[in-house]
């Protein structure tokens, strides 16, 4: 071996670099199979996960079935104050979804714009924002994001924090559900909508988000897209019936839906977080390494049933 | 008014801040409307716009209509030249979509694993990445990534770039195309999707991208979920059929459908791009000053119609 093909710095570096890779090796070679996220979740510990309060658990029932939404009244208090009153005055029962666009939005409301809106409800200021004190429970994401300077998770959602003010915001991720509005910052909830599409970032601090479709977002997201402007269904097509809007503590036990929601801050989302970020398994030839926030995946199951 | 609430700092500024802002309000004062991307579409030169080349335009033929597609031959030769040889024998024609995995991927393929595959086709390398000599047309975009150095377009598709070895590759956006793969890299062309979700980038470089849907994804993208592992068509679900797939060049033009792509080095790409990342309509109270390079519009239109 000459010392041209083994320089004394390589002389030097290869021993320390040989039990590097040993160690490296020898600790992939100790996982006898890829650690799945579905491995990962079977093996998690109750205490990992939480029920989310049926005082805040919103069931859309459509005539295919029932989408789960968890509300954030820590987050958008006064919204999710005025959506609590109208399900409980049954305010979106027979109404519809009246707008499907494609890779982006669905959205119901009063196609007609008929209904009375009950009594008490009424425009309330925008909850783009929520200050350091709820933001004080902001579990950050090490990655970096386009649009905010931090992201990370805030009460199970994903969720952006500016780091100098301390404010925080929810974050515009598929299955992400906000209200309506029109040009003033205000709204009053009758009109709401779900993300069905690559994140739609620049919403975020510019209306209001409400909460987290957790189960049931494909009978949304599969609905016929709308032909009309903006994907506004045409008087020719058939608007998608919603059955009813209730608050889940408002039903009776049996006819709510049990569901389990992985904490944010529990070790096994950790490491789900961090098998997504750097894949083991074999089909993947390239390590990603990083992850956008709206890739992360927050889990849910039925208690019992082990997924 | 006192030192302590106009300390000298603020004297030396405010001249400077207050011409500054006048000019700022002022610019603002003189945008009559907002400009919308509509408008800037509306107002864009012929030059501005290009015909994909109809030997690499697929179109994908559903009971519902027309999804048509445009192949990376530069990109991923040996692929399009698989999927072109498909096309020809009219391999995929009676096919089907045989998953539909929500915020993720639809994909079509020979449900049975019977039908032969045409002589001539074989497994291909891996085309996860293209050299520096492809990636010399890349057109970087301004913002930063989660996944990538560098991001931007290359032959009017998202990208990516690792600026050292000018190394090139597609990237995951919504309503990209890809070829399915086992274990091994190769691919053979006969298993496709479609990106119908928040863009998984974490399969880029880890699978073979081919091109982009211009039109039609909906028809894809409202397809029922499957209820099987990973979105699978379960045996009691019905598979979504395929009529028929063709490379447009051969078809006679009467069966071709005309569509034009928004050039991405046009100067109207780099207006529509601007006005996504500031945003100057009245219903956005918060800019967002950035954006993604997923959420990036690449217009295409019907020639003639002016949309």
């Amino acid at each position: 071996m000459t010392a041209h093909k083994n320089p004394p710095i390589k002389r030097f570096i290869w021993p320390v670099a040989s039990i590097m890779l040993s160690l490296i090796l020898g600790e992939r070679a100790a996982v006898a199979k890829p650690v799945t996220v579905a491995d990962l979740l079977a093996n998690s510990p109750a205490q990992d996960w939480r029920f989310p309060e049926p005082a805040d658990t919103l069931y859309l029932d459509m005539p295919g079935g029932r989408v789960i939404i968890e509300l954030a009244p820590r987050i958008a208090p006064l919204h999710v104050a005025n959506i609590t009153m109208l399900a409980r005055a049954h305010y979106f029962d027979g109404l519809a979804v009246l707008r499907v666009q494609d890779n982006y939005v669905v959205q119901w409301a009063d196609p007609a714009h008929q209904r009375p809106v009950p009594d008490g409800i009424h425009l309330v200021a925008a909850e783009f924002t929520a200050d350091r004190s709820v933001g004080r429970q902001f579990e950050p994401l090490a990655e970096r994001d386009v649009y905010a300077t931090q992201v990370g998770f805030l009460d199970g959602f994903p969720a952006a924090r500016d780091p100098r003010s301390g404010m925080v915001w929810l974050a515009h991720c598929y299955g992400m559900v906000g209200v309506g509005r029109d040009d003033p910052p205000e709204s009053d909830g009758t009109e709401m909508y779900a993300v069905i599409g690559h994140a739609p970032r620049q919403l975020d601090r510019n209306v209001t988000l409400v909460g987290r479709v957790l189960k049931g977002i494909e009978l949304l997201s599969s609905l016929p897209r709308g032909s009309g402007e903006m994907g506004f269904y045409l008087p020719s097509e058939p608007l998608a019936p919603i059955v009813s809007v209730r608050i889940a503590a408002d039903l009776p036990t049996s006819e709510r839906t049990p569901i389990e929601v992985l904490r944010t801050d529990s070790a096994t989302f950790h490491s789900v977080l961090e098998q997504r970020r750097n894949r083991r398994e074999a089909w993947f030839k390239f390590n990603p390494g990083h992850i956008d926030l709206c890739n992360v995946p927050l889990p849910v199951r039925t208690p019992g049933s082990g997924r």
